[in-house]
């Protein structure tokens, strides 16, 4: 088999350097392009050190792109909708990692992102971008969304309970703990280091615009709410959501274990830890550095009838290049684990 | 006016080290003796190593105990209420920083801690250790129970809101952020740095026995509830309190600062933090650390009529010994603030 | 008496935000002024922020100066140099706490800072600010250069050796690993927390022209080399010094112990630091963390006839503000610890 | 070809652990069994959290080895020396991670390690672990004693000078920085979180047996000093090494480019680290967490005829269970880079 020819439209960022990591090992893809207009000429390692000695590519600007067999987007904000029929001509297969092609609806795009969308059309043409829930319409599609870190925490720890109608629809509450890595590669005020090191920063207490993902992934018709806040600690990859469920009715710790279990059993990338006793009885993002699992465990609180789900992720895998390769795997038909067998490190 | 003569037991942990490093600077006090049994014998500052050049003291055994002025306790849980008879014989006032006396009612105590007080009489003379809440108590008390940290934070948070009625209760969900400090001074599979550094460890997921005085401060006659989670986050000291409060109607973002103002104004350690722009917006546990201040902010998402009261402090200081401190100065008549004016650092 | 008037001109960076804590509790000085161009008009608490509700100062611009009794320089490095005339009109006292008047010699200070110095007449009237060497000229002086912090911690531990000649001239080599907050408040490429956090960085592998004052204070008439590294790890605050030190003749540990202990023995912001065992045998900068000390410990090597000096102090305090006070209150004949005694926090 | 079933003995420390992890990935090798006495009968990812759903091996005991065709000893210090007869019995090649191998005189052995070696007459039998130096003899070998981690980073990076006699044989001074899993997976009171956290610990200020290594390897005849000193810092994995050399005579820094390209030309896991700008100039042992490479720099201090070396490793890789696996590969003729291919993370 000929090895597809793939390109990265800027990949100069955090993102762009874990698809690049991780292609450089698929064993059918050939990286043909990678765009960086800010490191034009540049080789890949001089931007993502971790590569140096594994790639001779250079960074090409968004005018060189060719033809090729797919496409990822790591583009800012807008972008993608703007430039979307140029990159359509380029490549049959397109993966977006940006926000723009997320929401199904237009109004729902409007409401949460303060301005129309550009191109409300061709929103139904992409397929959201987690696996675990749109796997059968990804294998079949050309253009996938990838979806947010948050969202993608979120939504894997709740689906089956919210899938089953078992939560009460306006009860959750979801308190994610972020790593700045999330923030992007662009060194701000609040990324200084004496700032950023060791802060527990409420920078998202009273919600964010990802919620708007979660409520159409985990809504099945029902008008639900998820009470999110977002809390920046001192880590540089990882996202850990706390989920607060209050079923409508008393679950069982077996049933919930038989409820994830027959879910997620057919999954690749999650797990379900919950253990006794040590100090990884439940979902710890270090551990998961680098991969492209979800972890997911859980805790009930009996006496309030409370439902407490963990779920972790690295926020530039499973969060972002490793979800997006992942769906690609599944649109060309690979097994959907190429080049993200990597377990992770332990200890780190 | 001659000092007070003031003796520490159980001062060779984290709690203790800071009592005396405060107790060195109060301009009314003396320490009189400091008991450790492992390190019967040993300067201070051989325990607490940044008080080398600072005191001259040297710990002594619980059996060299002379009669004193006060005593503070900082011994393991049941400790205290199995010497109770002799500590009340040795000294008019007792400020014990353990969990044994915090809960008024015996019954409340058997049902979180699982077993019979020992001295459930006694638990009516001991005032519960937040000043903001019993100050006037306390200026009569004899003897105080010192609250716990994470008690500390999220009641502090939540006060205004309850004792005005205005949480519907049984919401609310409370989230700490909390650091390895809190756990003690000995070394277990759990602190190990490789194991504990950069964790972001679920270890209270469903609730805990400090939720009882929650409970407890907060009723106001009322059956309320308290979700509460803890994560350890790679920290050493702090603790952050996220609680998600869901009012009964609408609140205004200036009815919220009305109510905290009225409440707090007067207050010395509490400073309500919500500012527009910068990086500490909301209360930021790393500002605290050897302060005894608890800064509270709020975010409001009117979209879901949440209201999301963020707190903070530093959990040796107001969450331990600077606590214990303000409530021995307000025993004792002395300014609230002596000995904790400490400000706090920036950067750190 | 009546209290000092006293003015901080550059007072947003991390230097003089400090600066301005340990002065509002100087029982002799009151604050005056404090200039920002950047934060005119803004409240200190803004961006000093645990300076919130201890001060009601603002910011006022450089033009907006007064007259007063001392004034404190933290001005980007050639600034001072600059205006020093202007300053010199203002008050009687200075402490400039830049590199711009370390060098007495106008052509050390050409060849290690490129480019002629503008006032070279005036380098002579500005003391070098490390009290433990020239407290005596301090006391009689108007100007006094502030040290760097680097060259601090790297002086302090040599002195004792390089005084009594004990030192081969040319051999020492001195390793300081640094935090970030050495930097200062200014967000970089650099200081983006993905890649400063976890660093261990080779920033200044092969000398700093810091090197200049190190050389300058530890001749003693002879040819010295200092051959310096700097290496930046994840820590804020804190240096820690490496010395590797050749003596010409073995030197017994009791002889180094005595040495030390004759030349620092009536210093109060200089502890020696040296156990048989325990986690902090030997200086450890968190501890210092807030605190004017600088910690010095040794090993001996004795199959290799190498002394290793162990320094340590907190950059902004004992390596800026509080060696700039330390000066001030030795300027003024105030007690030298006046609001300096703060003995630092643990665990932390 | 049929796979090679190897076993891996004391595999429930972070070594064995790692090795565990490699080899689950090595198409050549079947992992035959694992021993742990204290985890006897638990699933690898218990104890190995990274591996929960990568494998369903479980511990054995010691007694239950059963002959392979390798064996990886990953025991405590001294204990290989006792049984290393029973090993032979049960497996042609052994890899020895401890430090019971690593000197090939008897004499020295008992010099640094104060007691004298039980199986001297075998030292002569074990090919000193790094390849880049022993590659040769490695092929042929049966047994290989790995190299310590911080005698890796040191030789790696000094091995070129000393080769061609370049440096000073007495003047090199050699400053490691280590992360926390370098001491074990055992808790101690150094390891506890809140004093092992933000530490810059001289722990081994004045030298270490792991000299003795680097002076064995690096001497090529001559009477050669390595002054080392270890400083323990805020970090999990990662050794860096800053080795001052003072050249005998001057070298340009276009003579030590060649002379490090020329050793390390055809090495795969060395890369040479010397860039102009940007934050990765040097070697930073957070890019090669999880992987086995050695990167190497160097700045000249040329006003000192000092050149500075600086190596970096992550210590369970390069210096430990990779470079364990890189000889194993040696010995059996396979791809060197088989099973080590991960790049490292980029940002991490």
């Amino acid at each position: 088999m000929s090895k597809l020819r793939v390109s990265i439209v800027g990949a100069s960022g955090y993102t762009g350097g874990e698809l690049i990591r991780l292609l450089l090992f698929h064993p059918f893809v050939d990286i043909l392009q990678v765009t960086s207009e800010r490191f034009f000429g540049k080789p890949v390692g001089k931007v993502h050190p971790n590569l140096r000695k594994r790639t001779n590519l250079k960074f090409c600007g968004l005018d060189d792109l060719q033809e090729c067999d797919a496409l990822f987007l790591c583009l800012p904000h807008g972008s993608a909708q703007k430039s979307i029929d140029r990159f359509k001509a380029l490549a049959p297969r397109i993966i977006d990692l940006s926000a723009d092609f997320r929401l199904n609806d237009p109004l729902l795009y409007e409401k949460w992102y303060k301005h129309p969308h550009e191109r409300p059309e061709l929103l139904s043409e992409f397929v959201y971008g987690i696996p675990e829930l749109h796997r059968e319409r990804m294998a079949k599609a050309q253009y996938i969304s990838s979806a947010g870190c948050n969202a993608t925490t979120t939504i894997l720890g709740l689906y089956p309970l919210f899938k089953e109608g078992l939560a009460l629809p306006d009860r959750t509450v979801v308190e994610v703990k972020v790593g700045s890595s999330e923030a992007g590669n662009k060194a701000t005020a609040g990324s200084h280091h004496p700032e950023r090191s060791g802060c527990v920063r409420s920078f998202m207490p009273g919600g964010h615009r990802h919620t708007a993902e979660m409520l159409q992934e985990l809504a099945f018709g029902r008008d639900i709410r998820i009470h999110f806040s977002a809390t920046a600690i001192d880590m540089v990859r990882g996202v850990l959501a706390t989920a607060h469920v209050f079923p409508g009715k008393p679950l069982s710790e077996k049933e919930i274990w038989q409820l994830y279990r027959k879910t997620y059993a057919a999954e690749p990338f999650i797990r379900i830890v919950k253990e006794r006793d040590g100090n990884y009885r439940l979902p710890e993002p270090k551990l998961l550095w680098g991969t492209n699992y979800c972890d997911i465990g859980f805790a009930l609180d009996e006496e309030n009838n409370r439902l407490v789900v963990i779920s972790a992720i690295d926020n530039l895998m499973k969060g972002a290049a490793g979800q997006a390769l992942q769906a690609f795997n599944i649109m060309n038909g690979f097994e959907e684990t190429t080049a993200l067998e990597f377990p992770g490190l332990h200890p780190v």
